[in-house]
């Protein structure tokens, strides 16, 4: 079978399913029921502060084939995932399903677990490092199925992922399991992503190293949906929680292709009062902020609202007044993390209100501009930001595709050619964003345009920027790499890419070398 | 059929259903269900903002035989309900069944709709005045369902209350829908009793007189969960909305209740670090808590939080920091809602977290000590603040029977005799809480404690306060103002009293006067 995308997917897929192909990024949309929640009432005077992981989960019942879920504020310094999985091996637990909703290096341990057969399903949004290759190796006994950030909320909120056990790590918990990220040594802020788990799945577990008195205040998830509390030494490195501050790039390429950047938001008209902007944390993302910046201050525009994880830099401009308010579902650094404690206008958002497509509008919906990375990005638009093209996973979509969706203008900002490999291929390896919903890519040689946004086309073709086909930059890249050579894959499918909606838009083989 | 507090019940009531009796404050605890929540996904780039109640009513295709949702915020001062009443009634419709969390004098119009068959329904957990009289004289041509606040919540997340179309009274509203009550001309404070309304209805509309641009931080009800908004010139008048400062009573005879009552708490052992505490705005309930700020301060006692609709008092015990934190589902003066606007540790809570039998842990299931009126009592401890002596419906439990449930120690606080009626009888007009939550009595000329708490008997009956059994007091009344006459009703049920795990724990029949 093959997709409107014309990528080609089995109709069946062994360990997943019957595969409901994509048919467009707004096709889904209308008429939505959610899961019956299902829970066990407290007792009052009931306690809920457990002595062990183990105890938590033997008080869940944990069983062989269940669903254990994750979330991913503590980044690269997340211990949560770890030690409750370590417990799940040590009690000789088999075929769990590990619902995370990102995966980094330090949960290389979770290689072990799926060598052994305690772990034989992953659903993540963004994976990396050893957990990312072991699938990409064939290694996972079903195939990892990858979400996006809004997409998850929809699956779990829909049922399509049913988690027994949701474990939360709560940076301050009190007693009767209301948590916040905003105090204790692991402060890490917003908790977006860790919301639709704590109100969906059967049973919530608090672990936290911050226990204190009742009530946790300002509470962000509530003892309404948290069966037990556990205690533990730490749950995370500060280190890998929160970076330090975020840089602006300093390589002139990267610094060339922000300043286009802001020129052309500049022209397109959405540069006024009322502005709204989304960013990722990489370098030549903040330059492009730091350049919509200046023009903001420049022309005194007063924007509405930055969104995504938020980084220092944005908190910055929202301080200067260039923003009315902020929202969150996750902080980058600890600039982020004070400012979403101190000021109400930095506002929490759960990862349903951030992206989720199947609510009464997500808060992409009202993005103006959305600068988005790429790894490879093909004539059609369609962006792949899930594998290297070497078919190995090393991301993921995470908000990718829904603010591409939900933003009047997604831009891709990116180099051209990177590692001697072109990033405009007539294929990408896998489809992560359908092209339909990229607007505009712009690289340090010239700027293509989506030729279905011909007001677009407009506006700028009067302008300097140096508009051209996507043909044209794909033809001047390989002219200055040579073809690349299309990577030999196996047949066997290692993870599903779905699309926001719950369709598949792609699937990722086992690759060869 | 008798239910296990001996109330005679039908088997099926018409217009009502088969009757599930009450079984015990915690005989439903254990596996729940929620409902599976429909809605319709949005179109990115679609528009909320709509002309006018008419259309809205419109555009969510509202029919014969539907429910539509109120909140209570705005008290005697809302607007809201009469003017969406009104255009249903302009607009032909019939057989509306009416959720409102509460229902006030000002909502009189009420009445004419429920005459015409406009409106054959009506959910509610408290209602005065003339639409209380038209239920009780058999006007609606189905029984009233009375709630509790934490039932109403259950009964919507259940599905046992199936709102079609919730309308939100919103103080503020962006032009997405996103709602809080802190800004804005009608500003109320908190909007707990909405929160299940939003999250559950099929359809929610925001109807505002504080329209803003996006977003409109902090939130508290969100984007994600409302279809349309409305702009009117006015949702309430404030005088109607927010009383004044709440007043302790300077009646001897409620001073001398609300002395022994603090005394009497002092004795429990409840009162040292930690002590939560929740009371009414009644003038006397106030008297308790100024007699316990007393006591807190001469034992320098650290409280834990204060719940419930919260007055200007319990604000300023709070920020003197006799408690931690505030818990508010309702703010019931402008000191409260100043302090919930500008204080972090003033938390809000839904109907759900403050009172809801079928969630994990409400707030209620934290109190130390809750301060209860009454309208009458009887020897089994059950209360009734649903009707009066009468038979009229005069009131309903709110969060009466909620609070009783959760709290450690639930005080019912009441002069032996009002208007010439002893309070303590032998069997209440109604049963709106049971007698096993209820702890102690404290009248004017003795306290009983109920036998069950006999921990308690044997702390108090050390002591110099006047402990005596239900009897003596009902005794002691009855002497006074002779047996009171048996009030003559027809069999007719004119409201069914659901307990707040949804069984029925009692019904109000016809009055005949």
């Amino acid at each position: 079978m093959r997709n409107i995308l014309g990528r080609e997917i089995p109709e069946y897929i062994q360990g997943y399913g019957e595969v409901e192909p994509f048919k467009g990024a707004f096709a889904s949309l209308g008429q939505v029921v959610k899961k019956p929640v299902k829970l066990e009432s407290a007792v009052p005077k009931q306690e809920k502060l457990l002595d062990s992981i183990r105890d938590a989960l033997q008080k869940c019942n944990i069983k062989d084939g269940m669903t254990v879920s994750f979330h991913h504020h503590l980044r690269n310094g997340d211990y949560v995932l770890n030690m409750v999985l370590e417990e799940i091996s040590k009690m000789g637990l088999k075929d769990i399903k590990v619902a995370a909703s990102s995966i980094f290096p330090i949960h290389e341990p979770l290689v072990e677990y799926i060598k052994t057969g305690v772990v034989t399903g992953i659903y993540a949004n963004y994976i990396s490092g050893p957990v990312a290759e072991a699938i990409s190796r064939g290694q996972l006994k079903n195939p990892a199925i990858m979400h996006t950030h809004g997409g998850r909320a929809r699956a779990i909120e829909a049922g399509d992922v049913e988690i027994d056990i949701a474990f939360i790590a709560a940076p301050t918990c009190d007693t009767y399991g209301n948590i916040n990220g905003v105090e204790g040594k692991s402060a890490c802020g917003a908790l977006g992503y860790a919301v639709p788990d704590a109100q969906y799945a059967e049973k919530t577990v608090a672990i936290t190293d911050n226990l204190i008195p009742y009530p946790a205040c300002p509470i962000e998830i509530s003892q309404e949906y948290v069966d037990y509390v556990v205690e533990v030494e730490s749950i995370g490195d500060i280190k890998g929680i929160v970076s330090g501050t975020t840089k602006i790039t300093k390589d002139p390429v990267g610094l060339r292709i922000a300043k286009m950047t802001s020129e052309l938001i500049q022209i397109s008209g959405l540069l006024k009062d009322g502005f709204s902007f989304q960013t990722g944390a990489g370098g030549t993302s903040l330059a492009v902020a730091a350049y919509v910046k200046e023009l903001m201050q420049k022309n005194n525009v007063k924007g509405s609202f930055a969104a995504g994880g938020i980084t220092g830099y944005m908190v910055e401009m929202f301080e200067e007044g260039l923003f009315d308010a902020l929202f969150d579902v996750q902080c980058f650094d600890l600039k982020a993390v004070k400012s979403y404690r101190d000021n109400k206008k930095h506002q929490k958002m759960s990862a349903s209100m951030y992206g989720n497509p199947h609510n009464k509008g997500a808060v992409v919906n009202n993005l103006d501009v959305m600068i988005l990375g790429a790894t490879e990005i093909d004539v059609d638009f369609n962006v792949n930001v899930t594998t290297g093209s070497n078919g190995m996973i090393m991301g993921g979509s995470g908000g990718h595709s829904d603010t591409a969706a939900g933003a009047k203008l997604a831009i891709v900002v990116t180099q051209l050619i990177k590692g001697r490999l072109p990033i405009v291929v007539d294929r990408v390896t896998t489809v992560t964003t359908p092209g339909e919903t990229i607007d505009v890519l712009v690289t340090e040689r010239g700027i293509a345009i989506n030729p279905s946004r011909k007001d677009l086309i407009q506006k700028l073709e009067k302008t300097n920027l140096p508009i051209m086909s996507i043909e044209a930059l794909k033809n001047m890249a390989e002219e200055m790499t040579g073809v690349p050579e299309k990577v030999e894959l196996y047949d066997e499918v290692v993870a599903v890419i779905e699309y926001r909606d719950g369709t598949v838009i792609d699937v990722v083989r086992k690759i060869k070398d």
